[in-house]
């Protein structure tokens, strides 16, 4: 039986390509979902083995519905992730020109990253946002369609028989999004040696220092940490919890001794996942733990510990 | 002549009852904008006074389009902020029931804080998203309107003429909506002794402890942090800068240090502002200088410190 | 076969009344030694089993003999302390008024806190050191005496047969001598719920965070320090090994978690031992982990990473 | 009228040659004072102008008495230091060889630091401890002396005409011990570029983390600490102060900026001077003030809050 991927759908969309980018193989059932929320729903009720879903855009910013739905509900993890580029076309149907749209949609996010290319070439147009790039493309392929053109993903348009208008109409070359693969809670990826993990952290209470202590159980073990974003814990302005990426394997020394602290200080902390890292590759972000901060030097001075405790000083 | 404010409307959005909250007097000209980045535009040209836009929310977080504004383009402060609630309506032409509805409009941003509300009562309506609530209610309002029915503010649906179908959908009865307001660069408000100070940092490196440092800039002093949101900086994924709100007033001298730490520590910092606390009277946020971080004990040590370097040690 | 102890001597000695109240029983040899030099030579070679020796005292500090010996050397660990008041008597030979007195024998700590008392009572007398109070006193009974008098402890006069010209003569009376009880490596003293645990840190290098590194890695652990002194390497000024007591026992969690730190950060680490606190039922010291920080914490921690790492998120 | 020098005598000393290190001219009269409490007491009550005493050495650590009254009594302020190399010789009468050495006398820090060539060349001699190895050579140039032998400078022997019986007989010849300069308060010496700051710190509350937060009042600044030494307070066992040297001149914008945050954070804080460094222009101790944290970065922050104050944001 084929595994079953549920996505951010409509077909064509960037978390397509993302789920192609990510599946291991070629096989298994592709499941659009009309929104992030019933992704995550497909997954935990098993109607996926699996789903796709954006988490952030390099540009934008955190995507909020993923955000609250890894946060609240039945806990779901985190098995891989991956940077796709964005790169915006603007399609209509066959025959239509540049100089004839006056009715443009896409998604919000997208819209936010092609201000620019917008008011310089299309000033009079009315733009209109729907729930994603694809599903604007397939709007504007709909006979009597209420717009003239959308912006979305190079596949959109091959999947939706539309023509490119114009193409790299995104404000920045090098923005990128980053989409990750969810799953039920079950045994988790085996460290590679370039890893990431994810959490939640909810601040016992709101004294002035108690981010920076949540931040030193990281420091003190040498952990990196890549994203730090708060979010409203919903509970009124002013309480926040903290969604946070960090380098490393909950199965290392030290991801797990800093985890277990964090765990000890906070009023509660999600585990979002240990995956291998979609940029181990990069030049960016070169493995380089911390004076002292080595799985080679947690195995040491626990062997050092051990003799210590077992009366052997020589 | 009258003071021109620029909001983002239309006519009936949050962001005008939050206006109407924060100007100081009654008369003055409104200027409804199609958009936040409109508001600041017209801010920054001169073509308004001043300015108000959403900053964030106690559900969906911050505002990406405020907060990027902020960051970008020519500085505006922020001189001035208020909460309001977020009541949401279901408005309709008269003569509409509840049970007629099959396409509601609205923004994102209420859209996410009413799906429980629209799963349970609307489970089959459509839903569509448009660039403000008062817009959606406008639409509605408007002959051969394409939905049935709008989310908005109750001032949405006095000022186009709609009757409540259903009062309180949010899925949350306490949330609220900070908003600010935006002036060109001049004179600082005063302090009052309960005041904000907003800013963005960027930071130096990106070292494993560069945040920890910043944050300790404020710790040291004792100046509380309200909060910390990181936001992309726009150059790829992994890169961000820190949007902070800090109590207390860039006048007060332990705030005036943390600030002059920051400069010092960070690649860039952009001041947004030092204003009056919208909270200042509420419950949630008692005045408690840590031990040695009142005013008071900042210009003692000052005295102390010319006695030093005076030799005057006795 | 008896118990050996090693003690700093000669008889009468405050060692010898520490070392009265740390031996679990009656029996065992005493052997006095002439220096803390040779208490540690005793032990390390096996001819005594054990020894006692000064560490500090409540108004001189650390006692540099026993600390270097601490330090260098083959190492042995401290099983035991004790606290003893330091009460000094002024001692002669029978018939020998206050007024005869006009050379005075004591060790150099004593001298040091009884300076007031002398300079008001006896301030034409001649001051002299010698190598503990106890040789002073035995000096002092000796025929030709080059000494009219020995500032020693009670125990002192009553063994040479002296006669106490005044009693009382230190500055203060609330001081004390923490004294130590020294074994070769070996198993640990059992945990009492209140220890106290010994060890020489040696910085990695001298870069100006090195100290506050160190320090974070027992706050981040809520472990507290009760002891602080720095030791000059050797090596030249301006280069320091740090002595530190810390609350709590090895064989706990929270404490062998920060000796783990330690040894990662540090260029050397010289463990001392754990053993029970000679103050755990003072009210100075009340047993209170910091929030986070009990053993019961770091149980429920570990059961928690043992949980996420087998993927039982739920 | 010449200045007054008081210094720990007698003539020959240790102190002798570093007095002769600092004082700026050739003219001066030298008081020789038989306890560093009589130096101190000379300079408070204006019978000298200002005195000389030793703070540290490589191999014992801290001076304590010196220590103690630059805690305690009528403050004094340090003007200058400098570092002497501890030569140590081995002086007898005339004609007197080793092999006759039974009696050695001198101080009991040179003692210790001879320790080890003792042991090897004089097995069977017995050693006394005076107030100072140039007493101790003194007393061997006496009629009838007690002693065969001193232990003390090159000068003390020439003073005392005594002849060099062995030469370097201290266990390292690295060692070094570091005077200060003392005078009654008044105004400091000008900064130079590399200059050193005293002083002494009580912790306001025995808190875990109160030494971590007086620490990072000097890490925020960049101030890096070459000194840190706890002494008890005398107030009982546990209760310990610290004398702290930093780099740097109270001068200077970031050391009074860390002292003020001290006064702020401690029950008291005792200023003891800023003064030129000794090791100024050697290599151990080259001056980078860390990142953000030079005289320049610290104007060009105070310029730019000045502009933030007045609203200049531009």
């Amino acid at each position: 039986m084929p595994n079953r991927y549920a996505y951010l759908g409509p077909e064509g969309t960037f978390t397509e390509a993302a789920l192609r980018a990510l599946r291991p193989d070629e096989s298994g059932e592709f499941i659009p979902c009309s929104g992030v929320d019933a992704v995550f729903a497909a997954v935990r009720s098993g109607a996926a083995d699996s789903g796709v879903a954006p988490l952030e855009n390099s540009v934008e910013g955190g995507v909020t519905a993923t955000i609250a739905e890894l946060i609240n509900g039945a806990p779901l993890l985190i098995a891989a992730e991956v940077a796709v580029p964005v790169e915006f076309t603007l399609f209509a149907r066959e025959g239509v020109r540049l100089a004839d749209v006056k009715r443009v949609a896409t998604h919000a996010h997208a819209l936010a990253q092609c201000r620019g290319w917008l008011a310089e070439h299309l000033p009079d147009a009315e733009t209109f946002t729907v729930s994603s790039t694809a599903a604007a493309a397939r709007a504007v392929a709909e006979p009597g369609a209420p717009y003239d053109a959308a912006i979305a993903a190079r596949v959109a348009g091959e999947r939706y028989h539309l023509t490119a208008v114009a193409e790299g109409v995104g404000d920045r070359s090098d923005a990128a999004t980053r989409f990750v693969h969810l799953v039920r809670p079950g045994p988790l990826p085996a460290p590679t040696g370039a890893d990431r993990t994810s959490l939640v952290a909810f601040l016992s209470d709101d004294h002035p220092g108690a981010l920076v202590e949540l931040l030193d159980q990281f420091a003190v073990r040498g952990v990196n940490l890549t994203r730090l974003e708060s979010r409203p814990t919903g509970d009124g302005l002013g309480r926040y919890c903290f969604c946070l990426d960090a380098d490393g394997h909950v199965a290392e020394a030290r991801v797990g001794e800093a985890l277990m602290g964090l765990r000890r200080i906070c009023k509660d902390i999600r585990f979002l996942g240990s995956y291998p890292r979609a940029d181990a590759d990069t030049e960016l972000t070169p493995f380089m733990p911390a004076r002292g901060t080595s799985n080679a030097d947690f195995h040491e001075a626990e062997q050092w510990l051990a003799h210590i405790r077992a009366g052997q000083v020589a």
